[in-house]
């Protein structure tokens, strides 16, 4: 173009932070426990650390993996990495030793941020790498920094103190994180997201949920997963406070809503069910909380009242995934829509949502039609815009089998209404086809939810000679409370067409959870589906 | 990037409509008079606009011109050329038919689109420009199309009735719009907006401004100017409403508040201070209004006041230029500002503002450091960020002068207090040098519009042999009141230094005004220098 003799700034990470410094100087962005960092000070460690990874060797483009609890310094290294231009690898502490070497190897780690927490899991998979050139950063409190080349993180970052925070403009497909997939062993894929990607998520938050500079945001579910690291930026560029929280407890979950008067945070369904069970749920006060955010799986209906019970404030879903960075709908309803009674409101709330501003959603047929408006109609989830991922890290083919003519592939069946919003079905292989009937999982779940006793509940279908699948509940009871399978299945059967009720239902202690807190619905299908070759997902 | 075979979509104009049409087909895209429009009908009528363009042999960055008063019309050429690749020229219809010409060989524009209302303007400049090869399609009621290559738009749009929207989606980079800078004949220069530019800017304004999908806008300033297309495509994102005036009228804007039930608007002050003292002003219900928003020059206290008084609504002034796409700040208060006193609130809103969401602004000393944040050291506006234009058209001089390392200078001379507001003082050409000392043009006539008889007013520096600059102002009076000279003078005197008052004061029936309703100093101050060798600006 005539005359465009300058490179355009485009929507980046950088922006956020360099404007806080510069707009918000004085304003606290970080409080935790006795500790507070304003927005200046945030800026240079931010600098200070941009030195350590040059110092290292870094060059852009060069992956720093991280492996810890929530703390200031996973915010640290989030903009670290976005003004050192490198990239960096967020790793569920979670996983197991060789998942993680797995995951290092792929994804060709020059760095490791450690947590002595996890001093155990990280020496046994870096000895399982046997990579001599890779540097560790020690967090937390470590006596002797080893193996080979490593350095505890804040005297090293310390040592470079008085670096300005440089003034970074990434381009826009400059690559920014690396997320791998949670869970299954050897065959983890890493997701690309770039500036733009994490960028414009951020802004379509800030936009639908209007977030305004008086929030103060409680990172309480990992940061190494987008359901709590997109507020990193999205906090910071509106000039909110952050606070965190390591692991996740109830008690002190609930605590610190009140000492540090949180308006807002983003959890799995399973820890806020946790907290609201919690004996201490009454205990606190609540009034700075504005929205409680929920993402990751669908929720039950009862859990919704229970957070207008207790906490007095707005509920918000959001659905979306790690490809997507991770936003596709958010539950708010339509402004039009909030002059309807309320239980037209509330059930739309219910729903998993309308699609978010900047991006495009539809619910298509296999065809790539779009299914009819009619919330009966099931067709899956498909999505383009600036937040879905370029694709899978040297992954050509998985990425061009999910993303097609730039329409990225959920895999979650939905419907959708008149008005447009939409709602999930199922996840595509959590889909049970039963006697040649279709079964929607969570469409079970929720009539199980609604059973006084059950806590958390999986429902997936199991090998059966006649029915190809029969429909297995995996339940957990409340504490101190008593119920039978026949019991179960008979509330199920008052409730949904026969064939939709579970033929066996199996209580266990706990379910399996992925690194997110989500129920690992894959584990119990592959433990059931044990010794049958094709599995049916 | 390993993996990366798709091309990202990014931010543009296209998923705006495209995701209007697929999530709200239904609903009223565009309510004006009579007409009604619902989201699917608009696509399908910009679809058949781009065949349209298609076979008159339009490529990809192949210019469109407008010359069109605001109409439906309007909305649709601003999305025909998003989706047919092809860039809108919008042209200001004050313009002499030279001033037409000069931009149409400037932008080498391939059709222009001309109603009828400036059939002679258009036939003018056109004669000038003799060129066999530029189609015109005419708007509004026209006997017979000429003159060479020439259609009326609405049948030629219907003979291609039926066509899809295409599923066209820009490149970040692509040229969406240039607009020429409003007047001075010879030397318009042409700004490139780019697809990023625009939609960043409207996500931006959604953000800020909390803009959700029951707005009625109303546009009432020229659509050839970003004091008000920037709500063509913000508008759309949400599947708001469109509502109409094609040329500004105190009593029908008044009129169209009510008839339309519009939420927002953005005006010059100019119209807003014609508005609220038309003798119709008390007639109407405005019980729909949500905001007035002004633009293009400071406001005076007491326009803001009269808001309050007569249509019961916020006030929200917005700062930016072409060049930004147009935003840099907008005059809401930090949320944590909210809950001070009134009159502190007050002061803000009365402001310049804070700087936009997704861009960086600063106001910086001639070193390029940032001046003190006292609201006292006065320095230079700039700004950086996606809503930054690539430059001006063919002007790489110009282009590099004005943008330094992605900086854009305004040329706005403004201070910055503590908490991060900025308040425009003035123009840096504007700025009047007298005895040597500073006089900032916009704190004299502030202070003016406080005289209970003065309606308008313009202060600027005229040649003096003794102080370099002698400070005059113009002044328009309110209908029947009289004053004098000597009275307005020491009307100022009382109220600021001796200094800074007026040693003239010329009455006058009217000021002259741009093509989008400011004030036009330039010429004011063309005819107090003329003869002299060398402007002071």
């Amino acid at each position: 173009m005539d005359g465009s003799s300058y490179r355009m700034t485009a929507m980046n990470l950088n922006t956020s932070l360099l404007k806080a410094v510069s707009q918000f100087p004085d304003r606290v962005a970080v409080s935790d426990g006795m500790k507070r960092l304003t927005y200046e000070e945030l800026g240079k460690r931010v600098g200070a650390l941009v030195q350590v990874f040059d110092s290292l060797g870094l060059a852009a483009g060069d992956v720093v993996a991280c492996l810890a609890p929530n703390c200031q310094e996973y915010l640290e290294l989030y903009y670290g990495c976005a003004f050192a231009r490198t990239v960096l690898n967020p790793l569920n502490f979670r996983l197991s030793p060789l998942e993680i070497s797995s995951i290092l190897k792929d994804s060709a780690a020059r760095v490791l941020v450690a947590h002595s927490d996890f001093k155990e899991l990280a020496l046994e998979a870096l000895a399982d790498l046997d990579d001599p050139n890779i540097t560790v950063l020690w967090l937390g409190s470590i006596q002797k920094p080893e193996p080979q080349k490593a350095y505890k993180y804040e005297p090293i970052l310390l040592s470079k103190w008085g670096a300005e925070l440089p003034d970074t403009q990434a381009a826009p497909e400059d690559l920014a994180q690396l997320y791998y997939t949670s869970g299954t062993t050897g065959n983890a894929k890493g997701v690309m997201l770039s500036h733009r990607n994490v960028a414009t998520n951020a802004a379509a938050a800030i936009a639908e949920l209007s977030l305004d500079d008086s929030e103060t945001w409680a990172h309480i579910a990992p940061m190494f997963h987008l359901v709590d690291a997109w507020a990193v930026w999205a906090i910071t560029w509106i000039g909110g406070k952050h606070t965190f929280m390591s692991y996740f407890k109830p008690e002190e979950a609930l605590k610190l809503f009140e000492t540090e008067s949180v308006t807002r945070t983003a959890l799995v369904p399973t820890m806020l069910s946790a907290m609201l069970s919690s004996p201490s749920a009454w205990e606190y006060s609540y009034n700075s909380l504005r929205a409680i955010m929920t993402a990751g799986s669908p929720v039950a209906p009862d859990l919704v009242r229970q957070v207008n019970d207790i906490f007095r404030c707005d509920f918000v879903q959001f659905y979306g995934m790690t490809e997507t960075s991770p936003f596709l709908t958010v539950s708010v309803p339509y402004a039009r829509d909030l002059n309807k009674p309320g239980h037209v409101t509330q059930e739309i709330r219910a729903k998993t949502g309308r699609p978010l501003y900047f991006c495009e959603v539809k619910v298509v047929r296999e065809n790539g039609e779009q299914v009819a408006r009619d919330n009966l109609e099931v067709g899956e989830i498909i999505a383009r815009g600036p937040n879905v991922t370029a694709g899978y890290w040297k992954q050509p083919e998985i990425t061009a089998r999910t993303i097609v003519n730039g329409w990225i592939h959920t895999g979650d069946l939905a419907v959708i209404d008149e008005a447009g919003y939409i709602n999930i079905v199922d996840r595509k292989k959590d889909m049970i086809i039963t006697g040649g009937e279709n079964v929607y999982s969570t469409e079970v779940e929720h009539v199980l939810y609604d059973h006084p006793s059950v806590y958390e509940c999986a429902v997936i279908g199991v090998p059966n000679e006649k029915w190809g699948e029969a429909i297995k509940a995996w339940v957990v009871l409340h504490k101190d409370v008593r119920t039978t399978e026949d019991d179960l299945i008979a509330f199920v059967k008052e409730r949904l067409a026969h064939y939709k009720a579970p033929r066996i239902i199996e209580f266990v202690d706990e379910l399996p959870k992925t690194g997110s807190g989500k129920i690992y619905k894959k584990q119990l299908r592959d433990l059931s589906w044990q010794g049958y070759e094709k599995k049916v997902h």
